[in-house]
């Protein structure tokens, strides 16, 4: 194929994916689509939907009428209806595998889902600009995991037509922008045999033909969601008959942010979303605090959840309240494989469009690919996360985020030759 | 009219209207249906939508898209399409006046509001168990203001049928829940004339047969909604660089509940609806406070108020945010005229089925009638609010919430003949 | 004795106090001085501190050193030694009894503590002007509780001179103003015979020639002290590694205050006195909240109380702090019976220096002899709470608060007269 | 001067000053026994007291109260009047210079007082064992400020046996615990001409026979002093009526702590001592908030300051309250330079005693050393912070803390060679 040919076709599945973001657990249409690229690519082993997740891992998952509303998106964006039946209760996702004789197993890691803010219809934005502007109303691709699949296609398509040996998949995961889908897919039994990973992320503040051989400095994070219950009570006639579930979630907000910092390192925490109440002249009974906490290793992250569980729960006792906690995604810490790094890097200096080849950076935010890294180098296998730098107007989950094209067949390029390398070379 | 039938009347109207709660600013069939009495009837005039409301005094007034939806659920009810041009904005509520020669004018006030809760299907909840239910999701009538409608049209046939001299008026108030339409319909120049004023409650946890002449111990009430605006900023990456809406909402709750009391009587304040966040790894841009501040008087009520400002408005800048407030709903204090209450008191003693007339009895509550009474009391003339005990099962406001129909006819007796009584007497 | 001569007498003894204040438990020149006095004047029976004082029910005693510091400074002000070896360890007050035949037991109560501030130097504050400024640093009579003593000390005098029959005693009682001797004094036993009770307090707003037969409206109060106890660690090098007390402080005086109202009457909270700490770069490893709770009823203080206590632990664990949680002080609310406030109307009718008689008037602040009015209501007794006006120039409390000395005769005849009464007419 | 002599010369000394400790701005005793010692070993210049501060840069001077009792203290120790008179105001330290010819000039700082903490009686503490405790109550040389200037006068001395050609001068600075002391001596005019600069600590968790070239890593710290004054009120009768300083300061506790943390590195907050209120029963009318800010740069440090700001002042306007804002103390980050470094560890490689020569370490505390290497830097030269290991039983600011004295021999051979060597080799 043509190098031109094959820009086209990069260029144009990527911008289908971008008219269709759909957030985790609700990525129907986009599972769909991925489906038909691998059988119309053919790959040795094709696994959809529940077969790519272990069940009890899953977090987040949206409520039944949530997932109605969106399986009707994807069928009237024509969505296959033998795919979106493999996909029952929000199970979305895909692995494809090519078996190429002896040889170790290497896998790419692609995420796949959107994210739930409403996409720029300024005229300086491409999308809106070219009409490929995200057709699902409060949604859109503003992290680039429409660019993610897309190389993820790229890259086996081009695996299949190198002289690699051994086996290799491609784990096409959903849910990351919630840290809600990493873990169910490390622990679903795909990546026991792994003994290379790769993932990979565009941009990043990277322009076009800077790319990262080994990203670090990932942030651990634990989502959790608070709900306190406490009694309501009418607020002029009898304020004291109440148990305020509203001053409980503002006290703890207040000492939510007060935990101390660490002198291990870098520690975060957020109140991110809250509310609570029903009317103004009633005592509240209900209120929920949707928050994240973080740190620079997984136990930075643990202290930071004590402490926080703590607050919480003493916070609800306090105004006579109790509240319940629940963990909505998570992601450990990881670090990029020497190993890896050093091969990527070496093929980074010769691969065409790259202009600066950067060899280590970090990141300062958080990502579950740690957890099929942590899986795999758990196993005794070699993990690293390969940054593609691109140009990009507006910043990541911006309005106005959208990505050079010319990034892809960049991307397609470096890891597919690197995969190739790194089965060879069996660092 | 036999007794009988007029029971039969009362009770079927007060039922259509059950099962057609709107709350306030879209009691578009409620104010059709009233209409259809009022011209049934026939008065000397009738006043309707903006022309019973001073439009820049309207507080809460719900956005176009709210109003179109319960336009168009009036509509499905079987509103009048000429009624519903005339509530134009969610201009609602009606002023029917009744003009019988030389003599002072009296006036009647009743509120037409439903609540935003959902009513029981319980089957021990008679509206369920008899058909009567709210056919409008998530909308009730849970406090009596179908009866208070019934009373009105009631007590103007029988003013009608009566040998009352003077105009009589009564008023159908929209809005009373959010404490936002007595000030408009207080402010429209209806009032300007009347002399005697009669509001009427029903329920307020006095069985049926028992009437209360004057009741008192309104507390002054203020709606507020203080909107926080901050920065977001991703919370892992660049916490430093957010301002933190959700932070200035806690800050102020603590201290909002934490306003000192007041040597000169009770006050009140609750946060009584927060939320602010788009999600969990974004430090929170917006966030709000829908809460009131109640005093004993309207002095201690702006006590209150210039105190939860103070703290509004320094949360806000303590974390770098600005806070916008507006009023949403407001009613002051006010008392019962003594020569009202005698005279109603003296009524109550020979009225059917008044089992135990109560001169008078407080609150503790808060009620938007007090402006149309200030109004009337402020122009020279009395007021008295009237209490018509019923047997509800559930507490106002709860899903089961009930009347007993019987008491529906004493309010319509006790309040006529009251007013009758008045025009002779002129206190 | 002459009029005159009578009130120099009292003038001079209240001077002579005026220059002794002493706080509570550290009366030890005024027990003297007051044996002295009785000594002088000759009664039946006398007990000295321990012997007035149930010693299991005793708060707020200080340690031995702040008792040695007051014991020394009484001695060299001329307190005799064989009162003070009587008054061991903080044991100070006395009660007086006149045995005069058959009739009723009446008692009189008087406070006899000062404030620990400093009195006004200014040169148009009497005291300072006449040379009978306080001499003991820091401490100073700013409520008047010299002149209750002296009160005390005339009533005796004249109802010795007087016809009365039955049993008469003055009750001296130590720490009023911690609310801290009331409690050990109504159990010491001393009250177990009395049958009527009349307590005494000069001011309170009313300027000379105003008496006020009853007053009531004393809230019910407790002290509270609460100690927080955590984990000191560097504040630069270690901060996760300290448990914050001042932190658990904080987050409790926040809620403390915002704890809610009570439909069923004034309540009040107030962190009078918080400390913590010993250094800026040192995690807070102890922290405190001196505090008190009122409430219109004994019912409402215990309902703050219980709320206060569930913030004060719940802020503790939070923090990882314990709480240590001691009662202070603490007072009934109580009302004036309308048996003695009668007579004492009555009397003050035709008191010589009385212009304004009011029957009944409310305070609004807590006081102990609440304590030994409940004990005598209890035990069948009636007991009531006299007011004598005086003008005072500063407000009670303040630097310059002092009294009409006149009113100190107004006092004696009113009071011994209307116990003349109570012990005649036996309500 | 044979090795044993100089031991014990240096033992006598570092005891006589461990037996007098003396905090900031009282260091009379100490700069006394300091000029006794630069006299008898002759200096050319000798400088002291207020002839070594920029008077504008002093911070958290004591009142003339507190400065009189530890002039007092001083003198009953011996201190010699001559001296005493030259420190008035409490102006502390001293300078010494020798003159050597030609040469650069390089200078040693040291730090000369005590810590305010009572230390330990346990006869596992040496100074309790052998008769060298603390001989003033409640302070401790609890840091090894003793050691510091003990190795100031045995470097001079070394350095005038020495060849040393050039300008040499020890710095004995004041007030390094409350980082108070530093920026005046920095700002003195005595570091102008200042080319090497070195400062020195003893221990530091490292044991005897370790020492450290280059110490880095000092956060940046600023301690200030928040002074709330609200106005009072009675608690039980006038809640309203008072503007709550107590309320005021926890609001700005707890929202201090919860300043966010930084993305450009490690930050740091502490509320170390607070206090307010006169009594449980009066709505507090004072309080204050004594607290240090840190940053692992000046910048990081400067954002957590303005934070601080910002939330101290909106907490006292929320609460009407004023605040004022005083700075107590401060140092900058600083960094050892390359080239001194390299020098005092290449000396540390041949220095009797040292036996893990270590050539960069990090602290994560702060000093105001870091003031005058600042001035240094700024002038183009060089400064560095070396450290001399010693065991320590206790850690740092503890009872027991206490140092090995053969550390005292081995950080004046390395920090007198090293001097030399510079001089010479001009880095």
């Amino acid at each position: 194929m043509s190098q031109q040919t094959s820009r086209d076709r990069l260029v144009s599945l990527r911008r289908d994916l971008h008219r269709h973001p759909e957030p985790a657990w609700r990525e129907f249409y986009t599972t769909s689509r991925i489906v038909d690229e691998l059988e119309s690519i053919g790959v040795d082993e094709l696994y959809v939907g529940p077969e790519v997740l272990a069940q009890e891992e899953r977090m987040s998952v949206p409520d039944d009428d949530e997932l109605e509303t969106w399986y009707e998106q994807a069928r009237e964006a024509g969505a296959r209806e033998d795919v979106l039946e493999r996909l029952d209760g929000g199970n979305t996702g895909a692995i494809a595998v090519l078996d190429r004789g002896e040889g170790p197993t290497v896998a790419l890691r692609v995420d796949i889902d959107g994210l739930l803010r409403e996409e720029s219809t300024d005229e300086d934005h491409v999308p809106a600009a070219e009409g490929f502007r995200s057709e699902h109303a409060g949604a859109m691709h503003a992290c680039g995991h429409d660019s993610h699949i897309t190389m993820g296609i790229g890259v086996l398509e081009a695996i299949k037509d190198s002289d690699f040996e051994g086996t290799f998949k491609v784990l096409f995961q959903p849910g990351e922008e919630m840290v809600a889908g990493g873990k169910p897919m490390a622990k679903s039994g795909h990546l026991d045999d792994v003994d290379y990973l790769l993932a990979v992320h565009i941009g990043l503040d990277h322009p076009t033909g800077e790319v990262v051989a080994g990203v670090d400095g990932f942030l651990a994070v634990d989502h959790f969601l608070a709900e306190f219950t406490g009694q309501p009570a009418h607020a002029g006639g009898q304020p004291n008959a109440g148990e305020n579930a509203i001053q409980a979630m503002a006290t703890a907000i207040q000492n939510l942010y007060a935990i101390p910092r660490h002198e291990d390192g870098p520690t975060r925490i957020n109140a991110g979303q809250v509310g609570g109440g029903t009317a103004t002249n009633i005592i509240p009974e209900q209120a929920f605090i949707d928050g994240e906490v973080r740190g620079e290793t997984t136990e930075l992250k643990d202290y930071m959840k004590e402490r926080a569980e703590r607050v919480l729960e003493n916070a609800a006792t306090m105004h006579g309240c109790s509240v319940e906690l629940s963990a909505e995604g998570e992601a450990p810490s990881a670090e990029s494989d020497e190993g890896l790094v050093e091969i990527v890097h070496d093929v980074s200096l010769n691969t065409s469009g790259v202009e600066n080849p950067i060899r280590r950076d970090t990141l300062g935010g958080s990502e579950d690919a740690t957890y099929l890294m942590q899986e795999v180098q758990g196993n005794g296998g070699l993990a690293a996360y390969v940054g593609v730098g691109t140009d990009h107007p507006g910043g990541h989950h911006t309005a106005t985020f959208d990505v050079d094209e010319d990034s892809l067949q960049i991307g397609v390029d470096l890891l597919s030759t690197s995969i190739t390398e790194i089965a060879q070379q069996r660092p």
